[in-house]
């Protein structure tokens, strides 16, 4: 058998983020003989996602969905316009946010950076802890970090992975508000998705007809197809106009599915099927 | 007829932002005849809309919905979670960006400030004119123009308002990709709605039964009602389990909808209904 050149993984950067994090409990998953792997930083969604469907690397990694704040937009927003993306894998990791600082104590503190879902994630603790402070947005949970530098009364909040790789002192443990804080992403290729428990696609309806998204559901329904997930989006032409992201626990290589997707062609104006795959939950 | 006090309105502060703009929308269009009332800004749309549920003041508006980035998360969550507010009217409200900055020309810009929602729907503009520079989440379009004092290799993206109120320089018009960019925001109170052409509700469904979802829909749709928006958020207590908002067209006093309302509730395990407004066009 020929040996086949090591994937480069595409990511959500900087290193340290939970993007990363999902990145790397994929290689280890699935790529368990194979050290060769590379991960590659990128700084946008857009951008991860685009630099796979141009084949700059093979395998791209993103957030989906977390348990708290529900749909990453970004990510299906773009996986709508990219279009030629397929879903290999859903990868369920725990968040599990830390406090850094080089503070010696939490009332030192006068400024807090994170990435806005970090701090709404633990708003709770916040205001228990440090009510009185500025909450400053960041692009990510690790660029929070280059905030801190010599700065004692600085705090952000990233995860323990990020603290570790950058060298700087965890001050609080566990300070989401909600202890089952989850993330889900989704490991996409130009590769055909090998078929699983799950498929994921996007579809249009015609605008203004009463009951246009229920016929799209009750062909699911009807076969007892669980959904188990329904996003709308605006498909950025008027106020009103969407697109719906469903989640079905099915197998679009099923022959019941595939019937299913025949007869949704029919209510639905464009639809694209972005592929089949097993969920496998990873560590932090 | 006695006189009654002018009621105060609430909004996502700080002065300049959108929100404030739809305050002002509102009070011109409602209370024309009174000059009396007063505009009160918060620094969360959270604290915007427990301010109304507290009784602090009589009236909130909080964007509900962007024509580009979707639905505001943050409203539909705080809404659920509190509970008896009630909408009084919707106002929809063209977003129109400009460029500000204290720079001669738009080559001297380095970084730019701005909410991360208005830099996402600025995307094309910025890497059509300021490919190469450092790009700066705020809390607020508003917040952004603090980083502007003296500093010429600095920008932001706010409304022309904005501008403005704090006489700085607008270095570009109509930056925005996308033309028809606009917001929905609603008026909340603890009153009543007055009844009207949409009404909005929020519900939850018996988890994992195949078509939950599909039953309360064909309630509107066998009784020819439009549904004109529909939105799932997380439940926050674990992955997939979600509640869902939709706003349908019709008035929650005609006797069709309060029997659509009688057969949903034995469909659904939580029901709340958000209340029946008219849509206003405003123009900022």
């Amino acid at each position: 058998m020929p040996l086949l050149p090591s994937p480069t993984i595409a990511y959500l950067g900087p290193p340290g983020t939970y993007s990363e994090a999902a990145a790397e409990a994929y290689a280890q998953h699935c790529h368990s003989q194979n050290d060769g792997i590379k991960l590659c930083p990128y700084p946008s969604i857009f951008q991860t996602l685009e630099a796979v469907a141009q084949g700059e690397v093979e395998i791209g990694v993103v957030p989906v969905e977390n348990s708290i704040q529900g749909s990453v937009t970004m990510t299906l927003d773009a996986l709508w316009q990219i279009g030629r993306l397929q879903i290999q894998q859903a990868l369920v990791l725990p968040i599990a946010h830390v406090f850094i600082s080089q503070a010696k104590q939490l009332s030192e503190i006068k400024t807090v950076y994170s990435h806005p879902q970090a701090l709404a994630q633990c708003q709770q603790w916040l205001e228990n802890h440090l009510s009185q402070i500025q909450l400053i947005p960041t692009n990510s949970t690790t660029e929070a970090l280059q905030h801190l530098a010599n700065e004692p009364t600085v705090g952000a909040i990233s995860s323990e992975q990020a603290a570790q790789l950058y060298q700087l002192p965890i001050l609080a443990h566990s300070i989401s508000d909600y202890p089952e804080n989850c993330t889900r992403f989704w490991v996409v290729s130009l590769q055909p998705s090998p078929g699983g428990s799950h498929t994921s696609l996007g579809f249009t309806v015609p605008a203004n007809i009463p009951g246009a998204l229920v016929k799209p559901l009750q062909i699911f329904a009807t076969r007892e197809i669980n959904l188990s997930r329904i996003e709308s989006r605006p498909t950025k032409r008027s106020l009103g106009d969407y697109l719906f992201f469903i989640d079905i626990e099915a197998n679009a290589l099923d022959p019941l599915v595939q019937a299913a997707f025949v007869e949704l062609k029919s209510y639905t104006e464009t639809l694209k099927v972005f592929g089949s795959y097993e969920i496998i939950s990873g560590s932090t």
